[in-house]
């Protein structure tokens, strides 16, 4: 039998009946329940037991259901979800997803994914019942199956600052992180300085490992060996650049400058220089990572390489109206530029 | 006829006929429309003319019709309404009413009310259609007729951290900004300094105002007399601190100290500190406000008053959750306790 000759509801036919994607009636015939029940799964209804729900989400997933686009009205309402909502990094990218979410009367629905790099299942029944306009994951990702749910009921979403690897196929706004990790450096060994630190983010974050990269990738072409002992390993906050800081500024053969993994722990090394006794930037340079307003306020003010965040959100509100929309864009992954904002935290080293 | 006897839909009673409010069916009658228009403007619905809409709107507010609590299931989501969206200020109160709102099972939906005091009516409309468990308005307020919109849809509502004179019928949690100011004033005062200066906020918002009348207060009870010449008046912004702190540190008998209108404020005037070739704490003590995490982390961390913006975040998320079910709190205001944090921008004045 077709999929289109299946008798089914006028508003939750597939997509492409012809690419021989299942039905509504097709699921609900494999899963021994009734239409509705199925409806009521898409629409992250509560009153369905969770036995039936899930093989009902395991059926819709294994034939690639997916609700026809304009079936249903999306809530005007854009989702945007972060990893852990801290410091004026997260502000950055809220105003950029309301200037666009203000402009398109859509409401921003923020959640906060409690420090894990996928939210949780709560949060995504709670986006299967208000079915927002689009959904923004910052710094964090879905697994495979809140993929194929989002999917299933034709709810678009777009990753900001990839964590992970997102896939090809997953819509992403990113920062030229590589390119940011070679200015830092480059900018350093223009100075004068060859014992460069740095202190990235956590291992498992990519757009850590690209400055990394990047950091060594300018090291190398300039003929200055990659000292594994100079690069440290912590978190993206102040205690990171203090603890990390304070182990490169004791080592025996101390680095005369430092490039960061953000402009949080770039204050933190402010603090570990304090405290060794090592004025910025005679004694020390620090380069960070970021451009946060506070980067222009400390003292002294913090040389870094900008990443656009607000644009970036901007970006990312733009894409996932877009795809909401249906369009689909030339491609899937934009990387914003980075640039190298210098202030008065480098110069040359002490006896140069 | 009374109001009892009018025929009505069960879910749409008025919630105290015996108070002599109107019932849907008076109010559409009044506005020579169905009872299902009505019902349509009070569910924000967008198929209803504007000059009807506001037609019953008028009578709605002038009858003082009011939904009868628990006829509609509220959406679990909470509205939070900024004044503006910025710096690590607004992150801090994110956090709070996120924390609430997680335990509940809530979403937060956030918005600006793009630098206004009172948020615009398209907000308004947003807020009746999405029907939310609660709103939580930041330094902004309701006028009369938007506040009698939500009160109709028995839509509960607290002010945190009101800018203006909510009213003592309007729930508001703040925070203990007079005495905040006092304990700076005094801090400064037991110290030695004698010419202490202070940078408020527009004279407009109120939580400045009170912080000012506690610096004079201590001043005064310590015979210190008040001189006009040392309070400068500027936005909340780094800007302002450094252009009124530079107005101050450039005056004829400048002051040894000064207390700042809050931590951005402080930035600013540590950098008019430095351009004027002065010293904190040596040459300058500084006090801030709000205690934002980047307090800790400048150079030399900043002495301030420690505003519980997390913690009055919360406070106004479960009074709007008590509101909505149906508790009336023992008192609609409350303002949690500030305490001064004495760090490294304070000292005796030069000489002592």
């Amino acid at each position: 039998m077709s999929a289109s000759s299946v008798q089914q509801p006028r508003d939750e036919q597939p997509r492409n009946p012809a690419d021989g994607a299942a039905t509504l009636a097709e699921i609900a015939r494999a899963a021994g329940v009734s239409a509705p029940t199925v409806s009521k799964v898409l629409n992250g209804r509560g009153d369905v037991a969770p036995a039936t729900r899930s093989r009902v989400e395991e059926l819709l997933r294994r034939h690639g259901y997916q609700r026809r686009r304009g079936s249903v009205q999306p809530a005007p309402m854009l989702d945007l979800v972060f990893h852990e909502l801290e410091s004026s990094w997260a502000m950055e990218v809220i105003r950029g997803v309301e200037n666009v979410a203000r402009k398109e009367g859509l409401s921003v629905v923020l959640s906060e994914s409690a420090g894990r790099l996928t939210p949780g299942q709560t949060w995504v029944d709670g986006v299967l019942a208000r079915r927002p306009t689009g959904v923004i994951l910052v710094l964090s990702g879905l697994d495979p199956a809140q993929r194929a749910q989002l999917t299933s009921r034709d709810i678009p979403f777009v990753v900001l600052d990839p964590a992970g690897d997102p896939g090809e196929d997953v819509p992403a706004i990113g920062a030229t992180n590589w390119q940011g990790g070679v200015a830092a450096t480059r900018h350093l060994l223009e100075l004068g300085h060859r014992r460069i630190g740095v202190i990235a983010g956590p291992p498992g974050i990519m757009c850590s490992r690209a400055r990394i990269d990047g950091y060594r990738a300018a090291l190398e072409t300039a003929g200055v060996a990659y000292d594994p002992a100079l690069v440290r390993n912590g978190t993206f906050h102040h205690e990171a650049g203090y603890t990390e800081g304070l182990a490169l500024l004791r080592s025996a053969d101390r680095p005369t400058a430092v490039f960061t993994g953000n402009d949080l722990q770039a204050l933190g090394l402010y603090e570990a220089a304090r405290e060794s006794g090592l004025r910025i930037p005679h004694d020390l340079s620090v380069v960070g990572f970021d451009d946060l307003p506070l980067a222009r306020w400390i003292s002294p003010p913090l040389t870094t390489v900008r990443q656009p965040l607000t644009e970036m959100a901007e970006a990312a509100a733009r894409l996932v109206l877009d795809l909401g929309r249906g369009n689909q864009p030339g491609t899937l992954r934009v990387d914003l530029a980075t640039r190298l904002v210098e202030r008065a935290s480098s110069a040359p080293p002490a006896g140069e």
